[in-house]
């Protein structure tokens, strides 16, 4: 399934986008989108049943925003330097177990919403990233296997970043992570189901109309398997916390001098496979 | 004011102690203590009112557990080597500006509740802090007085690291500071207006009755108000976000070897002057 959320901002109602390409209205059967829904495997099941039987009324697209697929997000951890490809263009070595750090929730917005360069920024950077959406609990776990298990479904993010921030200004990465409206989340959720191997999806990332990301999750040093264990020896993920998997090459840190920075007016668009498509126009904070 | 929250673990009701030490009942007033509340001046003044009229019933606190003073945090923004005195034991030159790292709000807990040491974890350390909470919204403040007209009130924190998580496995210190039950906060939230000077207190930990940190906020490197306004040049931060101010001398990695980190069945007990005294019983995950 495809879940949605569509609205104003902090007013945003369920959705669901049916295989035929239709807006389908979810607010009769559910209250929102969130880690109490997605663990609750009756609530699902009840979806997918009035999908199939076609009892959800279509909704009207005309001018409708889309927000975050899903909301009271707990966490949101990220994993640094996860493709081969990122690490080289970096300079960083492949690290020898994966790098976390946070983003605030409060950093999500809508795939199509604004993205706002903050004050005294220079270097504003882009990131596509495969998220992963956890729908149980999990504690200790043991294997890749196990991790995969955990995950509700999938997701494209923008992981936006402002290098001087995370880099130059002392201390951890968490500074040029969390300015406002750094992490573009959506269109859909994407359930787990539809997604059957995460390690062989294409993101892609342009801006202003020219292809700057083109990579694979095949590259990923850490598949989300993996990652999901890994992080679940260290901290309890929670049904709805989101895990942003990491960035292929093509970041603009990553390009000669003069390097690209992203400026007002510039439009990022990306998608990954089969988790759709987002479009950011840029502006000052 | 002292605000608090009473009852058993996510079903806590809004309580006050009021200046006699009687615990009253705040749950005919207001729904819950969280960012809503202290951002809502009317409401804030309904209780200040109900309370100096003796409109508030008294609460039986017999076998009462306290949770958290607050719920539903945002995110909870950390500033590491804060304290002249901490930063000489690390080894750490004061660091020019703020650093800063994130703890999940899911591992907040209340103030006596048990600590869980995690699996694998050699070097789970203590860290006694002053936590502010934010009542305004807050962006690119330029002030330091901005910056402490933001702060809602005040809590003790208790930041538990574990070091080789935090140092020792790569990257950033995020992995170490966000196993489950690793932030023991409260009593109290007590309002800014009863913190005439945040730069003047004493914080205090024990372990297993033995004093083992004995500092002033007068130590800090970055005091609340400049703590403030430094952060909001990064994040937004919102009302009932936290930030853990960071901890004095006498962490156990600060001490010489072997360093006296804890075990289960350790008792820790700390306090921030006029914000009240936590007590953790340490337990194996």
């Amino acid at each position: 399934m495809k879940l949605l959320r569509v609205g104003t901002a902090g007013r945003e109602r369920p959705a669901l986008l049916d295989p035929e390409g239709t807006l389908r209205d979810l607010s009769g059967l559910v209250a929102d989108i969130d880690g109490t829904l997605l663990a609750d495997e009756d609530a699902l099941g009840r979806i997918r049943g009035a999908a199939a039987a076609g009892d959800l009324p279509a909704l009207d697209t005309t001018g409708l925003r889309t927000g975050p697929p899903l909301t009271r997000i707990g966490k949101i951890v990220c994993i640094g330097l996860n493709y081969h490809d990122h690490a080289r263009e970096t300079g960083a070595e492949p690290p020898a177990e994966p790098v976390v750090f946070f983003k605030a929730p409060d950093t999500v917005v809508g795939p199509d919403d604004t993205v706002l360069i903050p004050r005294g920024s220079l270097k504003t950077d882009w990131e596509v990233e495969l998220a992963v959406v956890i729908g149980r609990t999990a504690r200790y776990l043991e294997s890749a296997e196990e991790g995969l298990a955990h995950v509700a479904g999938y997701a494209v993010a923008h992981d936006v970043s402002e290098r001087e921030f995370q880099i130059e200004r002392g201390g951890t990465w968490d500074k040029g992570k969390n300015c406002e409206t750094f992490n573009p989340l959506g269109p859909w959720l994407v359930t787990a189901d539809e997604v059957p191997d995460p390690q062989n999806l294409s993101l892609r990332l342009w801006v202003n109309g020219e292809l700057k990301q083109d990579g694979t999750t095949a590259e990923q040093i850490f598949p989300v398997g993996e990652v999901v264990r890994y992080v679940s020896r260290f901290m309890t993920l929670y049904p709805g916390d989101v895990i942003n998997t990491g960035t292929p090459a093509g970041v603009a840190m990553g390009h000669p001098e003069p390097k690209p920075y992203l400026r007002a007016g510039d439009v990022v668009e990306l998608e990954v496979t089969g988790l759709g498509r987002q479009r950011q126009v840029l502006a000052r904070a």
